[in-house]
Order: C-alpha cells, then sequence, then structure tokens
C-alpha cells in the first residue's frame, strides 16, 4: 500500500494527479453536501480533509498546490470585490453602517479574549501573541449572506425590513472586515521586524506610522488605481462593441499586478489589492462577461485547489482537550458575538427587538471570506496551524446552523414563500433600475 | 536598475508579477502580431523572448511557470483532441491518408539528416544522438492548417479539390504525429535505462519491446477509456438538461488521470493521453460548452505561460555559425519536405501536378503542436536546448511563408473571393450536416 502511494505520489507527474483527485474530490463531495443542504464549499473543505493527512494522506500541500491555492484566493477576492454592490452600500445608509459596525467590533473583541485565554505560548517563528489573538478576533468578523439570502428567499422574507438590513449590513461588513484585515496584517506583520523596503518604512522610521502611512497610500493608490481602470476599462468596452478575450486577460492582469503591489511595495494583503481590483470593473455594462470568465477560471482550477488545500491544512494532530474546548467556545462565540452585535446596532438604530434577532441571527454565518482570511494569517504567521481545524469547524458551522435558526426567527408566510418566483422578480427588477441609476450618475 | 529587479522579482510574490507581465506581454504583442497578418501565437513567443534570458531577463523558467505550463500544453492537445473531427477522417479517405502519410515521412527523415550533420556530441545526461536526431524529424512532421484555412477562405479555394484533400489530410496528419511521437519518446526515452515500472518493463525484459507492449496497452487502455467516457458523458448530458459546471470539471480530472496514466503506467507521453482524452468528447452535441471553458481556463492563464515558456527558453548564447546555418537549413527543409512529401503523395492519388504543388504547400505551416512536440522533447532529453531557438524559428517562418506561398500557387478567384460569407456559410451547413449524420449514426 504505501509503496503504491509512492509509486503513484512521488514521481515527476504527481502534480497531474493531484490535481485530478482535487477536482474528482472536491467536486464529488461538494454535489453530496448540496444534496443534504449545505454549500459545496463544505464539501470542497472535506474533500481536502479526506486526501490529506488527517485521513488518506495522499495529496501533499507542495508549492504548487500552495502557489495555485493563492491565485485561487486572489481570484475568489477579485470575484467578491466584482460582486460587491457600491450602489447598496450608498443606499443602504446610516442603518446598516451601525449594524456592520456592531457586527464587526463585537466579534474581534470576543475573538481576540477568547484567544487570550487558549493561545499563551509564544513561537519566536510567529507574529506576537498580542497580534496572533486580535488575529482570531478578525476571523471572526467576516460575514458570507449567501446562505442567508437562500434561506430567506425560501422562507419568503427576503424583502422584509430585516431582510433588507441584512443585505446592506452583510455589503458594509465585507468592506470593515477588509480593512481590519488590512490594518492587522500590516501592524502584526511590522511587529516581527522584518525589513520591508516598503514605502511607509523608506519615509519614516516608526514602525506604527511606517504602517499606517502604507495602509493609507496603498488605498490611496489602490483605490486611484481602480477608479482609473473603472473608466479605461468603460471606455475600452464601448469602443469594441463585442466581448473579447483581451478585456479578460488585462482585466487578470491589472488583478495580479494590484495584489503584488500591495504586498511588496505596501506591506499590505494581496487579497486586499484583489479586492479593489475587482470593485474597479463592478457596476460595469460588461462586468458580467468578466465575471462568467473568473469565475470559470476559479471553478476549473483554482478555487477547488483553494478550498481542498485548507482542508489538507487541517489535523487532529495537535487536538488536545484544550483546543477541543477552545473549538466549542469559538463555536458558541462566533454565534453569540455576531447576534449581540448586529442586534445592538439594529436595536441602536430603532428596529424592533424581534427584528434585531433577526438581523442578527442572519449575520452568523461565516463563508469563504473567513477561510481566506485564515488561510492568510496562517500564512503570515499571524495565526497557528493548530488554530486552522477549529476556525474550518467553526465556519462549517456557522453555516450548518444559521437556516436552521433563521427558521426559528422568521414567520413562515407561506403565501408569499409560494411566490417565491415573483419575489425573485421584485429584485432583479431593483438591481436592474440601481443599476441604471448608477450607470447615469457614472454619466452625468 | 539590477537592485530594482531583484526588489521586483526575487520576492515570495514574484509570481504574481511574473504571470501578471506574462499575461499583458503575450496579449499586447498578440494583438500587434494579428495586426500584421500574423497569429497571435507568434506575439505570445516574442513576449517569452522579450521578458527572458534573450533580452530583459526578468522572467524565470521557475518550477510554478514549468509546471503551469505543462497543464497549458495539456489542456491545448485536449482541445486539439476535441477539435479533431473523427468523421472527418472517415470521410477524407485513402487520397488523404496518403497525402499526411508522406508528409510525415519525408520531413522526418529529412530532419533526421540534416539532425544528422549538426548533431554530433554526445551529451551524457540525453537521449542518444540517434534519438534526438529522429527527434528534429518528428518535430518536422506537425501540420497546422488554420492559417492554410484563413488563406483558402480569403482566395475562395476552400470548397477546391485541393483545399478538401488539405483538410482531411491534416486531421490526419495530426494522429500520424502523435503517433510518432509516442513511439519516439517512449522509444527514446527507454534507452537511458531508467528503470521506470511501467507495464511492459514488467512484462518483458527487452526494452524494445516492452516499450511496444506500453503504446500498445496504452492505445487500448486509452481508447478503451475514451468510448466509455464517451457514453457515459453522452447519456450524462442528456440526463442533466441544463450545462453544469460538474460536466467541465469532472472531464478536466479525466483529462488528467489519462495524461498521468499514460507517463507513469505506460511510459508514453502525457500530451498523448491528453489528446485522446479531448478524443473522448469530440463530436457529443454538448461538446462546444466544455470546449468554450477549457478555452478559457486556457487563454486566461495556463496557453499564455505555455507559449512564453517557450520563448524563455529561446537563447541566442549558443547561436555558433554552425547553429545559424542549421536554423536556415531547417527553414528550407520544412518548406521543401512539406511541398516534396504531400505533393507526391498527391500525385500518386492522381491529383494533378497544379494541385499536388498547391496541396503541399497548403501543409507548409508549423503552429502549436510542433512548438509542444519540442516543448516535451526538450523536457525528456530528446531535444538538447539549444536547438529550441532554430526550431522556434522555423515554425514561425513556415507561418509566415505558408500565405505568401498559397497565393501563389493558387488563382485568385476574384468573384468567389467576394462571395467569402456564402462559403463560410455553406461550409458550416456541411459541419452541421456532418455532425447529425454523426449522431444519427451514434444513437442507432
Amino acid at each position: 500500500m504505501e509503496a503504491l502511494k509512492e509509486f503513484l505520489f512521488q514521481n515527476d507527474y504527481s502534480y497531474l494527479l493531484n490535481i485530478a483527485i482535487i477536482l474528482l474530490a472536491t467536486k464529488l463531495l461538494g454535489l453530496f453536501t448540496q444534496k443534504i443542504s449545505l454549500p459545496q464549499v463544505v464539501g470542497a473543505l472535506a474533500a481536502g480533509i479526506v486526501l490529506g493527512p488527517m485521513l488518506m494522506n495522499v495529496v501533499e500541500r507542495n508549492s504548487l498546490i500552495t502557489q495555485l491555492a493563492e491565485l485561487g484566493v486572489i481570484v475568489l477576492m477579485f470575484s467578491a470585490g466584482l460582486e460587491t454592490d457600491i450602489l447598496e452600500l450608498k443606499k443602504a445608509g446610516l442603518a446598516s453602517f451601525i449594524i456592520a459596525l456592531f457586527g464587526v467590533i463585537v466579534p474581534l473583541v470576543g475573538g481576540f479574549f477568547l484567544a487570550q485565554f487558549f493561545n499563551t505560548e509564544q513561537d519566536p517563528e510567529m507574529a506576537s501573541l498580542f497580534w496572533q489573538n486580535i488575529f482570531i478576533g478578525v476571523v471572526l468578523t467576516a460575514t458570507s449572506v449567501s446562505i442567508t439570502v437562500e434561506t430567506l428567499k425560501e422562507l419568503g422574507a427576503l424583502n422584509s425590513r430585516a431582510g433588507n438590513a441584512i443585505l446592506g449590513a452583510a455589503v458594509i461588513d465585507d468592506i470593515l472586515g477588509i480593512i481590519a484585515l488590512t490594518v492587522v496584517i500590516s501592524l502584526g506583520g511590522k511587529t516581527e521586524g522584518e525589513s520591508e523596503k516598503t514605502l511607509g518604512s523608506l519615509l519614516v522610521s516608526n514602525g506604527v506610522a511606517a504602517v499606517f502611512i502604507n495602509i493609507l497610500a496603498f488605498f490611496i493608490v489602490a483605490i486611484g488605481a481602480a477608479v482609473i481602470y473603472h473608466y479605461a476599462f468603460k471606455k475600452w468596452r464601448e469602443h469594441s462593441k463585442i466581448n473579447l478575450r483581451r478585456h479578460n486577460i488585462i482585466t487578470f492582469a491589472f488583478c495580479l499586478l494590484l495584489s503584488f503591489a500591495a504586498e511588496v511595495f505596501f506591506g499590505v494583503a494581496d487579497i486586499t489589492g484583489a479586492f479593489v481590483a475587482g470593485l474597479a470593473v463592478s457596476h460595469l455594462k460588461k462586468a458580467e462577461y468578466v465575471e462568467k470568465r473568473f469565475n470559470t477560471l476559479s471553478y476549473m482550477l483554482l478555487s477547488p485547489i483553494f478550498f481542498a488545500n485548507i482542508g489538507l491544512a487541517m489535523t487532529i494532530d495537535g487536538l488536545t482537550g484544550k483546543l477541543i474546548l477552545f473549538m466549542v467556545m469559538l463555536m458558541l462565540l462566533a454565534v453569540v458575538t455576531k447576534v449581540l452585535g448586529c442586534g445592538l446596532g439594529a436595536k441602536i438604530m430603532k428596529y424592533t427587538t424581534k427584528e434585531s434577532l433577526q438581523i442578527g441571527v442572519g449575520m452568523i454565518s461565516r463563508g469563504e471570506v473567513a477561510l481566506i482570511v485564515a488561510n492568510k494569517g496562517s500564512s503570515v504567521g499571524l495565526m497557528s496551524e493548530k488554530f486552522m481545524t477549529p476556525l474550518v469547524i467553526m465556519v462549517v458551522f456557522t453555516t450548518i446552523v444559521t437556516p436552521i435558526l433563521l427558521k426559528f426567527v422568521f414567520p413562515k408566510k407561506s403565501s408569499i414563500a409560494q411566490d417565491g418566483k415573483d419575489i425573485e422578480g421584485k429584485i432583479r427588477e431593483r438591481e436592474q433600475k440601481a443599476l441604471e441609476h448608477f450607470t447615469q450618475q457614472v454619466k452625468s
């Protein structure tokens, strides 16, 4: 058995076999989890667990897998940016902002204090414990509402006051999460005393000041580049009437360059650069075409490798009693902090108690972004590998628990639920109007 | 300058920059060459030359680039298989077969004898000189008629007797070329005395016999797997009415598995496996959907890296006077052997002398496949790196010279040429009919 394994997985062409079985396993397990009403991502993670050291131990995390996974994250974050509805952001208004803000702060603080109890041994190769523990909090901030949206559609409650608040807050949550990630990675990374030649460190000798100069300069440069690319791309697309490959290729290059520049010139996470690059082409008339091609690149090769790679990083070796306790506490904390944080925000903004609870529950689910953040932290020494398993379990848990809890807090309006199609139609109509509105604004 | 280069290209994130500039350079130079009526591939090769050791020396051939390039070849060869019209093969008949056969044998022999003169020093790390020189012949066999088809369309001569013969012969040429490549790589690789645990070497101790057992066994297994996959896929597609991602992902995994199995179990080139996998899904009703998604994966990331990678391998360091002479002779030989070989085949099959010349000229152009073959040979020690430059120049030269020579040997029928659209319509109609015919055959 071991000899067969070596014969198959230790030759020059094993990378072909690795990629093939990652594609097969993530897809087949993804289809299985979909069948039992869980997102396909859960199956893809499970594939990594099955193939990795935890079970079969056939696929290794070699440099090809790691770099393809990193490319996968960049493409995923680009798509997240592309799908971010800047217009929704404007419309969402103060209420959503306050909900999102509390929904970021409470889990961040909660995660930090929980980690303070469990993460007490400083590994000299990693960032300081303080930043490591803050980072656990950052992973807890990311919200993914796709599960919520699907459940609310099913319950016929997407168009309710609470449903609208959730949609608005989710967009803002993404932005706040990215900012938190950016700041913590920049500051946490810096404390390591690495002598990076970033812009900030060339200007001032004070580490913390340098980091803030870097972050500020990055956002100025990146948003500037994004705005320029936005208008250049728009003009280019209007000039060439048909969809051309070059639009996607040049956009991909732009995304990679912004990701590279973020890391190397500003010491900011590459995925932040990718997200801003995605924002640059969002809300363009032909964005859908770009989005589809990026999705193809992602699902055909890169994102299965990314999700499997996270599963590969999971081990039960270090899973002590203490770590299991941490895991259980983390799962509870993930649920409680979002419900409390967002609920509090909603309550402040004069939502009823019931609505506040609904909003809080709707924001529980963490998704891809939490995994992306955890993965990033692990690669820059801000998160110990041993926390990967608890964090992934936490993400999966919130994904499972959200639809169940939603059904408790939302009354099932069967008449509207049956009319689901109509609601979807209305939503699409609203989106269309919003898009037109935006396009006109840009033109005028 | 050097310090800047090091800062940009020697850090952990340089692979992002590498991929970004490969995408940009291949696309921009590709658009330029397209503008001057050359294929975009020429521009993509030029991008590699510009970025590589020959000029700017910024992008390195590291393991990520090499493995992504290899994945790129596999996807390209899969697409070549997918686009191969098995029906055309049947219709093409004896005449096309004889034309293709002579069009493979003459360049193969010609290339071998030319290489015998110029490649006389045995490098102990490489295959024997005999096989190396045969291999130069193999590179010369590959024909790419896309340039010819475009030119003939323009000249309104695609539907002529010569035009039809070229189309038929090109398909058979691909198959013969693949067989020649498979045999030479298997035999040439074997003479190295590598103790591979392939099927053949487990059965018999005689090296040559083992190779032929391998090749035979491979084709039996691969074609068997392809036929099974063909019908399974067909049924699957009929079962699920809409296009689903899983169709592409599972097909990609199948392609990778066949490529892997070819190398590891049978000592046959991985690209042969990919080509057979492509044949498996060709001529299916929904093959177009799979083809498009593979094309996206290819043009968004993998094939630009592959073509640039070939350009990266080109150097002028070893370009001695002798090698330049070889290059010039190779360019002439590439033209002469295809014209003579295919022309002779056509003459035997009772085409007029004028038609035979037209057919010969139509088969001159080498394209992607020649580059893929050269790349493969260089990676398995069958082709010295120093021959990469002459071979690539030869490929580019044949691509440039083919349309020019075609205009000499074909009389310009301006009336039909102006009616080009109509002809294209007819061709499409014929293709459609052929497809329907095939589908019915398969059903009955």
